[in-house]
């Protein structure tokens, strides 16, 4: 039976000043009219049933979830105490999915990320589940399109036959971030893809590859698991979460696992990292301008301007962002949109966490 | 006896959004914590006494300038029924002057712009007023920095001799705003100033060419002058005014008066004209940043910032104004900060004219 997890405890700063810690991108309509965790839960479901669909995420999120997607069953909200990575909010789902059904079979999948082409989208995860029932650990691999230095990539190696017609091969490696060059030679390379973070396999598959390679973590979710369900729940879970080392799964079991494979597919998947990137993605007027809310302009193209109850008008901007939360304005060019988060840490170190922290917006 | 006539009735939209129909440019601390009104007022009072010093300007403004002078006698704030331009304003002034001291000399001075060297703007009225005293009407002429084709131009013929120190010369004739070509004549001439928009002349000369160069607005202001201080003084401005034909002082007298001189001075002067103005007047930090209220900057340089109670983040902005005034934010280019205008008309054409209208910065 195949199950979807939802990672969504992601707290990024770079679509800044709209994503806030106490509210980040998962929880925002970025693109549209639905936030992405709705689109996230709503892209699987016809694959997945709402009964088998689980969110994970911090706690302090958890209300956030419920309000977003209340179709969904109180007990597939599950809350960690803190953000640890993504090795141990991966393995408490998998434990608890594996008392629950020990044959399941669970797909990872983001919160966080835009796909524009769901139907292929669930082709992929379907051909992924089967080759998974193969006793494989399987990746989706997105073909790289640019040399994006920001992601992970995955090196391929010989094929391993085909599902849903889908390609399917062996993965020789996991390349953290590489620098500029290496980005480069590995687009130009048809045996790379970036890591898309969704990974779909047998709960036990992945249990018996924590047990392997992140033992400590494997005996710390053991002893949540023995308490699940019982009074002693959540004391357990305050006593043990906070000592579980923060990791990764691409670090913590992906890049030594025994037997990975990946499905390189080309779906429209974005990870929507800057205000940049949101301007490439969204539907832009005649001008190349993606305007939202009270926006006045004047000769001005490419630019991405969001308003949330204020007038902005814009005169002569080419390739610019101007956001307005109610409480901050940022403006910056398109080229420097990686930087927000300079200014964002800038702001706690300088006693200004209010800007970063609470929600946006409060005014409007 | 010199009286001072600060003219302050005018309604630029170049300073939009922090200038707006119902505050205008002379009412906003623009350029520090003093209103342009109340610098206009303290620059001149050594020269000056208060009492001395009258204020015209439109119905409407009468309430913010006795709230920004309160020190000024409620008599000598002169407020009119609308703005018909510069000629009828000195004319009321002058008439109503003539009937308190008929030997009156008047400087009629601006409240939008600004002066950098007061010591040597008040030697130069002193000087003018001298000037005036032999029947000149006089002009400041401001040396031409650069070719701006927005200003009127003064050229000066034969020296008329030297006042407290400035050399005093005839004028041949008043240009209207030239084009770049021509500018680029005057200023490499050294013949040309540009027109301040202030004069010094006696009473009885300025009405005495008024009378037979603008007869029509001569007998108009006799009527008025005729009822004032009766009861029938506000029925009279009411009936007249409205009937009176819009013409500036310069084209209404001065380009065809007799007896004209100038008084080139390099007195700092500037008419504040856009924000680009602004940003190359006012004192900037070590990146060319001229910042107002909560600023952060991340690679920013000769950026005009200002904000009103919200956090302004900016990155990589160069060269670049962003105005928040609570209800509007304003981002442009400072080569585009003359096309504000633009946005003022477009609004105004679109039904949206409580962005132009309205007090700025509601919500501060």
């Amino acid at each position: 039976m195949l199950y979807a997890v939802i990672l969504a405890g992601g707290s990024g700063t770079r679509l800044w000043p709209r994503s806030r810690e106490r509210k980040p991108k998962q929880f925002l309509d970025l693109a549209g009219d639905r936030t992405m965790l709705q689109e996230a839960v709503e892209r699987i479901e016809p694959l997945v049933p709402l009964e088998r669909i689980f969110v994970t995420t911090n706690r302090e999120y958890v209300r956030l979830v419920r309000e977003q997607v209340p179709q969904l069953p109180a007990t597939n909200v599950i809350g960690e105490i803190s953000s640890r990575g993504t090795a141990p909010a991966v393995g408490l789902a998998a434990t608890l999915l594996r008392r629950r059904d020990p044959h399941a079979t669970m797909a990872v999948l983001t919160a966080d990320h835009l796909i524009a082409d769901r139907p292929r989208f669930r082709r992929a995860i379907a051909a992924a589940a089967e080759v998974a029932g193969q006793g494989h650990l399987v990746t989706l691999g997105i073909q790289a399109a640019y040399p994006e230095t920001g992601y992970g990539y995955i090196e391929r190696g010989g094929a391993l036959g085909n599902a849903g017609g889908f390609d399917v091969y062996r993965v020789v490696r996991f390349a953290e971030k590489p620098n500029l060059e290496t980005a480069q030679a590995f687009v130009a390379s048809s045996a790379y893809s970036w890591n898309s973070g969704m990974f779909i396999w047998r709960v036990a598959d992945i249990l018996a590859e924590m047990q392997r390679l992140m033992p400590d973590l494997y005996a710390q979710l053991e002893e949540i698991e023995r308490t699940w369900d019982t009074p002693h729940q959540d004391e357990t879970l305050a006593r043990v979460w906070p000592q579980i080392a923060k990791q990764t799964i691409d670090f913590g079991v992906m890049e030594r696992a025994r037997d990975v494979a990946v499905i390189p597919v080309d779906i429209g998947w974005s990870d929507v990292g800057s205000w940049a990137t949101l301007l490439d993605l969204l539907p832009a007027d005649a001008h190349g301008n993606v305007l939202t809310g009270e926006v006045e302009c004047v000769e001005t193209h490419d630019s991405l301007i969001y308003s949330q109850g204020r007038l902005i008008a814009a005169i002569g901007l080419e390739e610019m962002i101007v956001v307005d939360t109610g409480d901050v304005v940022l403006v910056c060019p398109k080229s420097r949109a990686q930087d927000v988060r300079t200014i964002v840490e800038r702001l706690q170190r300088a006693g200004k966490g209010h800007y970063t922290a609470g929600e946006a917006g409060r005014e409007a």
